[in-house]
């Protein structure tokens, strides 16, 4: 890979890549005394008196915690809380870098359920906000749910809610382009983890109705006896059209969109030429998509999006993350929904004022991205 | 207090005290591939391959945790997680400034001895340290022993032991401006705490023998029946000279020297008056000291000093703390002992060359002491 021995060599020789720093001037005794004690027992009197006062006086306005148990780290898979750490602490410069966010990583030396939800619970008082990142599926669901449910912050498992939420932006781009209606087409999603299981219920909501559900398996149908165990997978059918089984490749012919949120390489050219005419790819597996762009081109594709910064229409989160925490902090808003998502969606979709087929979202430099969607999270 | 208003000013100006930045560059599409997708992946697997690189590779090398459960926060006592904060923040601003280590506080939702150790050892991946902090006697003492035995970092109370080697460090000077021998002195430390056994511990260690314990019900001794529950209390009570039960009051009278980790104005004049002459008086309570200086040497005092800034002779674990993590963290050690203790605090006392009655310690921020501290923790 291209960048692997860039990026080996950029970790050593900054030992990492965040760093905590004051805000405040510490070079004197004067200094020391309005920053820690004497004065600083003054702040945590007033907190201990009035306990909504710690959202003026503390980093706790500003904080996320990027929680990850290491489980589902890119396209690595569990490889732990010690190698995720790269991963998260590059997630955390990005919330700084687009949105002003102090965030920190915290990765888990646990990945069962229950310990994590009461691990968060226990170290939630100093953040702001808990974005859950790379955590697998089905835990992943459970945790995030109870910790909405049970903690006074905004919590949001970026794999899925922000990952919906920039290929919403970017289907709603497509739809333009192609100049369709979302009634009109038919979706093949590729994967159903988190992100898959997320993509899928935020279109529903927006408003697509043919969705067909593959994981690696094959399509997701009722009569499909190795996932009754698995309620996301359970609930999902009950939403979408009913699926005959079979193969991605049955599901494919005549779909208008694949959506990719699986492994590399599953797609092949031969998948793509069974689509409807000028198909849309968006493959999104990283950092090796379901298919190669160029591939993809040559048999047929219309449009293809990846994640990566290499190719055109990077579909990325950072789109999407750093504005919905910015807004949720501003906004105190504790339930980011999907009503937010999808109206955050939208208005980043519009800041592409004229979409084409290499040109469907903003650059993710686009200064007007993260104020853009932070109001819509409200 | 002088600084209250201050304080609360520039807490709320600044929005909390400290914040979290990168330190490379993400200017554009090539810095991200770099610091983040897709070459991330590759310091991801490296780590996942060969788990002692992460220490090379991320910020896990100069990390430490600030963990209290606000259960005993300077004078403040109980004041909970959330009025913790800004003494936290505080603290790893100091961090920073005076020994370049990125440290996160982390405040936590619950005062239960179990789940502290349990969480602690959840989130312990990212941080290379930690740094306990404002935790209340006695659970404080079954945590840190707990923790430095199952975990694989430096773990220190810093109430306990950087306390105690500052205070070290001020005796060894005090006997030089007094030109007394350590086996020669009788000491009274008020205040059974976190502070004040460790502090006994350490000096019996270096050699001090004629040491007094009170503690808020007086004199520590083996007819107090109210101890019995207490572990550390009995176990200090096995390694100091048996004592009358008795008042403070008591307990100084012939005294040379009084060092108090209790609470302000315990120590009147008179009391004073009661110890040998020219006697020592360390009055660490903070912000309010056991005695006012001023009133200290009116009766007599020789030399006083305080943990406050704002009068000769400060005490003050800025002296110990950054430093003995400094070397923790560069010397790759693990178990802080006492014995690493000693050597610093003799180190630290010898960086004044000619100790006065005004000017025991170095002052905070001496350049040197950081590293003189940190080369005695190996």
């Amino acid at each position: 890979m291209e960048y692997n021995e860039g990026s080996l060599e950029l970790h050593k020789k900054n030992r990492g890549k965040l760093e905590i720093k004051s805000k405040v001037p510490l070079n004197n005794r004067e200094d020391l005394a309005l920053a820690y004690t004497p004065g600083v027992g003054a702040v945590s009197s007033e907190i201990a008196a009035h306990p909504d006062r710690v959202r003026e006086l503390t980093i706790k306005q500003n904080t996320v915690a990027i929680i990850s148990d290491g489980s589902s780290v890119l396209g690595l898979g569990n490889i732990g809380p010690l190698a995720a750490i790269p991963v998260m602490e590059g997630k955390a410069i990005l919330f700084k870098q687009f949105a002003n966010i102090d965030a920190f990583p915290i990765c888990l030396d646990t990945q069962d359920t229950e310990e994590i939800i009461r691990t968060i619970k226990n170290i939630v008082p100093i953040f702001g906000g808990i974005n859950l990142e790379d955590i697998a599926a089905p835990r992943c669901f459970e945790i995030e749910r109870r910790l909405k449910a049970e903690l006074d912050i905004p919590v949001m498992h970026d794999d899925q809610h922000g990952t919906a939420m920039v290929v919403l932006a970017a289907l709603i781009n497509i739809l333009r382009v192609k100049n369709m209606d979302k009634a009109d087409i038919k979706l093949v999603v590729n994967g159903a983890g988190a992100a898959g299981i997320a993509i899928a219920r935020l279109l529903l909501q927006y408003g697509f109705v043919n969705i067909i559900m593959c994981d690696s398996k094959g399509v997701l149908s009722t009569d499909r006896t190795d996932i009754a165990a698995n309620p996301e997978k359970q609930e999902l059918l009950a939403l979408i059209p009913p699926a005959k089984s079979g193969s991605l490749t049955d599901a494919i012919a005549g779909a208008e969109v694949f959506i990719g949120v699986s492994k590399g390489n599953v797609l092949t050219a031969d998948m793509v030429r069974l689509m409807s005419p000028r198909p849309v790819i968006l493959a999104l597996a990283n950092p090796i998509p379901e298919i190669a762009p160029q591939l993809a081109h040559e048999a047929g594709a219309y449009i293809v999006a990846t994640g990566r910064s290499d190719f055109p229409n990077q579909i990325n989160n950072v789109l999407a993350f750093p504005g919905i925490f910015r807004g949720a902090l501003d906004n105190h808003v504790n339930d980011i929904t999907n009503v937010m998502l999808t109206k955050a969606a939208e208005t980043l979709a519009q800041l592409v004022a004229q979409p084409t087929v290499d040109n469907i979202l903003p650059d993710i430099f686009d200064p007007r991205v993260v104020p853009a969607v932070a109001a819509q999270i409200k």
